[in-house]
């Protein structure tokens, strides 16, 4: 307690009647760091079983620390009881960086990454909690599958964040809960949390437990899969994050069934957990009212169509097998999972496809998965807002006077919001291009670098050129990793939290400096 | 006059109250056709006072292949008296695509292409008109004079082009005028052709033409540079062009007085001519309250410093040498001017520059430089306002309920125009993006691909890759050379008038076949 006192309370709200400081980002922080120690526990459970490797103590150890620093920080400071946007927003932001902190350390604490070499720890523990899935792990299979299950563990939880972030802190940015708009978490207009978003909360994370589960029996009754490959895949399938715990992903299992249950998986992820709940209540409709998420199913077929022609008429394979590798990669860079299917005589090493492939799965990235989902990259209803601006900003140029609004599906949508998506798009982009220009600069090749940019904003995994499915992100210097994972994060909180979060953290962290002269 | 009247008249405006059909597409073509007859006679003379080669009777059989054709439109036609923007747009694309088949004539009729490969004499054309740059000439050196003076010369038509669309079609987009507000131009709320714009029009040309004039002249007076290369380099300076009589560029004469020279030229004829007429007339302060033509001379001045510090400190090259081709480079990709100065001992090559170097080159292409200018890309202005909005939209994430004007320098832009350059640029990517996809699916690769297309729809010259400055644009293969001449004019024509245009040619050649159901 008394430690707590002395902490910085930079983001006291004014209210500070109580005993204890007032302060939502370091109790958001603490609440999230005890979240952590079930999966910690859980992880040294499986090292403690596993007959390879015995680093559960490095697991145990940091879950302790978890614990202490979380009940330290919960006990010290009393949550605001109406937080303004501007505190939320700095809350986020630590959250997201503090678990990956101590997320780092079973990675340091077993040796899996040597201390001088911390921040590829800390690299590998942003990829999980953001859950992009890119990674530094050399020979994956080296490592105990404790400590890989933390780090699948850390997608999982990343994803729940997400969810959690889906229904509080993005409506409030005015976009990203749109398709929430009529149901039961506050709309774009509201500017309190209000109380009932943890029961809302509540509920989609019920489902996301339900998804994990599913995807993970699926995959066990697959036949040659073990239980611990389908508690792995079905962790990171859930949280579209793409972590396996082999090096050759699911190419491992070079199995048909397992790709399908996979690929299924990522799709039903990548979409709204609003709606899948509303549907799951009995509202079917949610579905086809859902005008984005359908647009996503689309996207799908359209391109698993045009890469499965490339690969069988311009790539000279058989049709089968090009359909099969069109279908899995089209669907694992749309919904931002990013794992990868290389195998034997397989055509799943993108990188090698024809470069007009490429550039079609780049823009898959882009595009991203479905609004409210655990998917990454800038969302499918952005991309049709902007597209719809564009084409109306055409028939203005000759219908002058006509006053036309942009539509989503049949639903008008208010400038306002209109406004504010060609913002962050643009933001966005800007931000791809200056991580393509800073990792280019600390000396990657442009293709490289732009499309490792693209992957840690849109929170992929793998890149194209020297990154690709077959490679891991080693290929980028030290630096450049620090800055993808950077990228990834700012992808991950949809870039405004980043951006307002460091501004305020910047502003209020030098108001304090300025009262002591 | 008979043919004339044969001739298509979907564009017909609807009062035909005249013997002669009033058709504004048509009536344009044939005046701009008559227009390049003087241009293909100097030419010819060129080739007749040329003791290499005597090619001139193509050059004087397309001229009068042009006075021809343009006659008999020009007579055969009337212009609407108060053309409405429909008609506008169909007019612009019919000019330059006319102009560009035309203008491949003598590149055909004396051989330099054979018949068989005439669609890279309709490249060199199309990259002539749109001022681009960019050549399929293997060996420049190889023909005649006079031909390659008509190669200059389309280049400043083109610029010529673009000066008289500055101040008629781009201000009823109601955004490529936006520095004319206050002048004697039609306003961007006006819908017609006002008779005012023909006098406008003969002032910047005569301005045009003493900015060609001076710059000659400055070539001239330089040490070894004859009286030929003076003229051809003013053509295509003062037009930012970027088209030299020889393989080696500006690196010809190892000069660094011609590289000053002609990079200063583009700097002027890379901002509003509309701004310099102003402080021709006295009014000095039109430099300084234009904000989006300052900003430009800013980012070359920064880009200069980056590109400098660069390739002195991590290229490891001489300072000054470092600076020399640090400005000269930064200048001729700001100005999509697209000279290159490659000779022996310099670092003229920016293809081979560091990858930090080159994106940073890449950013200038799509910047592009002042509006009313001869300079491609998407324009100062407009990266400013989509800056200033992508700035208003974080800030609005806190304080929701403010009302943020977005300014260009201190000037208030009305949120219609903001929505309409949004529109803009966001059109800008996608077709870049389009290109890039097809150009590589044409077999290129992904850098020499975007690099092409981005180069072609900025009308920049050079791109990056395998099209270089030290190379050409043989490197693409022949349909994807087609498609980066639809980029040319669509960059050229700012993207509006192209995709209006032909919707408009495809509705209204629709519409004469459905009547006749």
């Amino acid at each position: 307690m008394s430690l707590a006192r002395r902490l910085p309370t930079f983001y006291a709200e004014g209210d500070n009647g109580g005993r204890r400081p007032s302060n939502l980002p370091l109790g958001v922080l603490g609440l999230s760091l005890v979240f952590l120690v079930p999966g910690m526990g859980a992880a040294a459970l499986v090292e403690w079983g596993s007959s390879t490797s015995h680093e559960e103590w490095s697991l145990g150890v940091s879950a302790l620390i978890a614990l202490f620093l979380g009940v330290v920080l919960v006990l010290g400071t009393r949550f605001p009881s109406n937080p303004r946007p501007s505190a939320v927003f700095p809350a986020v932001v630590w959250t997201w960086l503090g678990c990956s902190v101590i997320g780092a350390l079973p990675y340091l604490l077993s040796g899996a990454f040597s201390w001088s070499n911390w921040d590829s720890a800390l690299f590998e523990s942003i990829s999980g909690f953001t859950c992009t899935g890119s990674t530094v792990m050399g020979d994956i299979e080296a490592h105990g599958r404790g400590l890989l299950m933390w780090r699948q563990i850390t997608q999982w939880y990343g994803g729940m964040g997400m969810v959690v972030l889906a229904v509080s802190v993005l409506p409030m940015l005015g976009v990203g809960g749109l398709e929430l708009m009529n149901a039961e978490a506050p709309g774009p207009d509201s500017d309190r949390l209000a109380p009932r978003i943890s029961g809302t909360a509540k509920r989609l994370w019920l489902l996301y437990v339900l998804f994990t589960l599913l995807i993970g029996l699926a995959l066990f009754l697959v036949p040659g899969v073990g239980l611990y490959d389908a508690a792995a895949h079905a962790l990171t399938t859930a949280s579209t994050g793409g972590f396996s715990p082999y090096s050759d992903s699911i190419g491992h299992f070079d199995s048909l069934a397992v790709e399908l249950v996979i690929a299924g998986g990522l799709i039903v992820c990548a979409m709204s957990f609003a709606m899948h709940y509303r549907a799951f209540t009995g509202d079917f409709g949610a579905y086809r009212r859902a005008f984005d998420q359908m647009l996503f199913l689309k996207i799908i077929a359209v391109v698993t169509a045009a890469a499965t022609l490339l690969l069988w008429l311009k790539g000279g394979s058989a049709f089968g097998l090009s359909l099969r590798d069109g279908f899995f990669n089209t669907v694992t860079l749309a919904s931002s999972g990013g794992f990868a299917n290389i195998r034997p005589g397989g055509l799943g090493d993108f990188a090698q496809w024809l470069p007009s492939g490429q550039i079609l799965l780049a823009l898959l990235m882009l595009i991203g998965g479905g609004v409210g989902s655990t998917a990454g990259g800038m969302k499918v209803f952005r991309f049709n807002i902007v597209m719809g601006h564009t084409a109306r900003a055409l028939q203005l140029a000759i219908r002058r006077r006509a006053v036309l609004p942009v539509k989503l599906g049949g639903r008008i949508i208010p400038e306002r919001i209109v406004g504010r998506v060609l913002a962050f798009v643009t933001l966005f982009i800007i931000t791809c291009g200056a991580g393509t220009l800073i990792v280019s600069a600390l000396g990657t090749d442009p293709v490289t670098a732009a499309s490792g940019a693209l992957s840690a904003m849109s929170n992929m995994g793998p890149a194209l050129g020297e990154a690709g499915p077959a490679s891991n992100f080693t290929v980028f210097s030290r630096p450049a990793r620090m800055v993808l994972g950077g990228l990834m994060i700012t992808g991950r909180l949809e870039l405004t939290a980043v951006f307002l979060g460091v501004a305020m953290i910047v502003r209020r962290g030098i108001q304090p400096l300025r009262r002591r002269r």
